[in-house]
């Protein structure tokens, strides 16, 4: 029987990389579906994402493209298939209702494992959808209190990604460490503008005419990680900073989801603090 | 008690239309919190929209305004509250999830009726929000026996605008007749490219490199109702139709929200085809 | 004969400003062909523009608002020409180039008085054009040595404002107080994000999705100063610094146009360190 | 020494593809730069374009390309260098002034061996950057007699493409016949909408709220070619058809920039009636 596969491989570049690849597919009969490479030439680093379909076993596959690539290569070799989320919040809904949307039409390529809040506002809306919701508050304790409570839950249950679905509070580094290139944020502002609290407000202060969301992969500092996503909307002097907010939720909620669809799919590599998304 | 309330007149133009309404709320001492206005040369036509406060009796003020303005003006003094609608749908949920999410957080401006479908694939999702569900069967039925169906559902509720989020049939013009200037659609294209059955194919075929869509009043002629707002994404050669339904999908359902949110705050005008938005 | 005259008004909030002022419109038999007010509630500001046409002295209509408007308004009663510009550059040719084309078709709405270059680039460029150009070499000069010479150049020109067209300088505060609300900049970021030197470069080492360009007005704290237009484009992982330049000149030269259109046509208010756009 | 090529291929889909062209790369040592490539599943087409860095013949790899690749494959070694373009124009001076800048600083990526207009009025422009400009007028001519001379004035040239720069005349099929895939168009609408004259007026009078430009070849069918690049900007109910136009200007100018910029860099290929931009 066919199967279908995603070849991700991050390595140093080195010459001939696409031949040794390419005849390892070639020499198992695969179909390549789709093909994306890029050489960061500062940093001497290949990256590569290809679609293959054919009769092939995984590790077979994998243990091949391993004796090719350099010793250090990252190599994944990956059947699609959908894949698991933990979603934080807090009081807002349209981030977390956007992707509860899309869960429960069957679009979000991923199930929800549980919704883990500091507030009770949301309880009532994520029942609404039949999925687990744990309400762990951080009054009365250290954030590292709070953040322990919290992984408890996390660790509970089998998840790939963490997804902070406008979770207002500041990650410990001992945190965002247990969990490498598996945050993924909404930052409200179209960042490095308006890094920290309150972006909006600060917009308003700053009197810009457009305004934006950043996705990106939490990393020890704040509002620092690695971008996969951003857009903006404009706007003008009569919106003042709630306008500014209400608009703002919009490109939240949409470029958070793209984000999601994109780290999902496989399409996105991290480099450095950058990414690199095929 | 200080009451707030929004002035929409349009009419003829003339001169000192301007300082003839601005007089009456200078009479009853009334604070003008925004104005705007705007004059169609071409139709010789007079758009104001002001929002005061002050203490004042509404039919005292539009009866004042009422003998300043044109005999044929079209006057509204409107208190602020949550308007009610009634949505019509088949089988696509983002549109109408997008909706339903907004409406939950008290963010949409509205209350939500009920739902009525021609099928039966999202009465899950809506009775998840305690919203009434009507399933209105077209199979067998003409199109007016079927609308007469949808209208014998509608008539029994009580609301301001019907909106058709994502609702896959075409309305005859007795049904559209009914509900003058209270109809709103979203169509899946920037119109007027791609008028018609399922654009996303028409758009691939065409090898477009930017999809959009439209939200506007629906008229007799099927997608020819004034555009209350439109937007776009970029999309290329990697796309399929199915690609670009998917993409087009977050397009659709924040034009049609934020086209809502213009209407239930009294922010547009119809002018002929076109309309005035403030 | 029939004038037609723009009347910018702005001064604190106050009950009754939009009656008294469309009066003195009213008595004079006046057309408004198009009227917009903003209020600024935080710091009860009031701003108005009024496109007036009719039989009217401009002394005698503006000593006519000054009766009615608060004694500190800044009124001014305008009758639409050609404003008159000096350009600042430095050596990239796209906005200097953007507005010498405009120029030559007559679409500019200002004449340009003259450029004036740190470096001799562009020179043959300008000469192209007819318009006088003069090299005001920086090298072995103090800021304010340079300055006094570029001044001295400015200073026999008049002008209504300074175009700084990809002036590569940073200005001392005192040129910056010699022409208050009259130097406008295009800076090479989406301000507040990569204020500074090379934002390119910047964006490029923060991995950003989107770049843009900012067009303000300058005052005392570098590119700190009202922002009057931005715009953006999206990028990715496959631009270097030296690509994210080459497609950020694009936004740079539209959004400086787009600036300038707006302040040549009297629409542009400063408000603190914001500008109202109408 | 070191030689850099674009490698184009493009041929019938067929296993191996990636695999047999890469190893002609290593066999000669050479570096891959980037390399992208897309399979239109649909058409069974393969797009390939790479580019290598090392010591080799150009006529030698493109024997081994052709070895390798399916019999009716396209391949195309190129060395980046200058392109050649013969400007066709009307009356406007936006988007010829735009590329005239761009080839002044020698950011154009190709030299302009002439312009010819139908009219006299950019004869002045183009004089200023000392390029040939030939006025070819089509008063009391046959579309055919008119075209005859045109492509008389042409030939005389040598050329790789001949961009259309606003040229507001239609181009029989013949014409087009005898240059295919190398002319390019910029059309003053977001294309499939407002196919045909005026579109601004057209976009005026369906009202809507978005306008935009489309770069693409010409092909028999008016306005119907393959698109290599599309923009939009917002307008709202306050532009005319006017506005819209010189609002307009802005968008065509800057798509047509990047779609030339596109092409001179070898990085669009035909696929039947759309493009595949890498």
């Amino acid at each position: 029987m066919e199967t279908k596969a995603r070849v991700l491989i991050d390595c140093h570049d080195a010459k001939g990389l696409v031949y040794k690849i390419s005849r390892v597919f070639y020499d198992r009969d695969l179909n390549i579906d789709s093909n994306r490479e890029f050489v960061d030439k500062e940093n001497e680093k290949f990256f590569m994402r290809t679609v293959v379909t054919g009769k092939f076993e995984i590790n077979e596959l994998d243990a091949a493209l391993r004796e090719v690539a350099p010793k250090e290569a990252h190599i994944r070799v990956i059947v699609p298939k959908d894949k698991k989320v933990v979603i934080l919040a807090t009081k807002e809904s349209h981030a977390l209702g956007d992707i509860l949307i899309r869960h429960a039409a069957g679009e979000l390529g991923a199930t929800i494992e549980c919704v883990i809040a500091n507030h009770e506002t949301l309880r009532d809306l994520v029942g609404r959808f039949d999925i687990p919701f744990f309400y762990v508050p951080a009054e009365g304790l250290s954030r590292e209190a709070h953040e322990a409570k919290v992984m408890e839950k996390i660790n509970k249950h089998d998840f790939d990604y963490i997804v902070l679905a406008k979770y207002m509070r500041i990650l410990t580094p001992s945190f965002v460490a247990a969990y490498p290139q598996q945050i993924i944020n909404i930052h409200h502002s179209f960042l490095p503008a308006f890094i920290g609290a309150n972006p909006y407000k600060q917009a308003y202060e700053r009197g810009v005419k457009i305004i934006g969301a950043t996705a990106h992969f939490v990393t020890d500092d704040l509002d620092e990680g690695p971008i996969i996503a951003q857009d903006v909307i404009p706007v003008n002097h009569r919106f003042d900073w709630k306008d500014m907010q209400r608009a703002g939720r919009d490109v939240e909620k949409v470029v958070l989801s793209r984000a999601l669809n994109l780290v999902l799919n496989d399409r996105v590599f991290v480099n450095g603090n950058k990414t690199i998304v095929f």
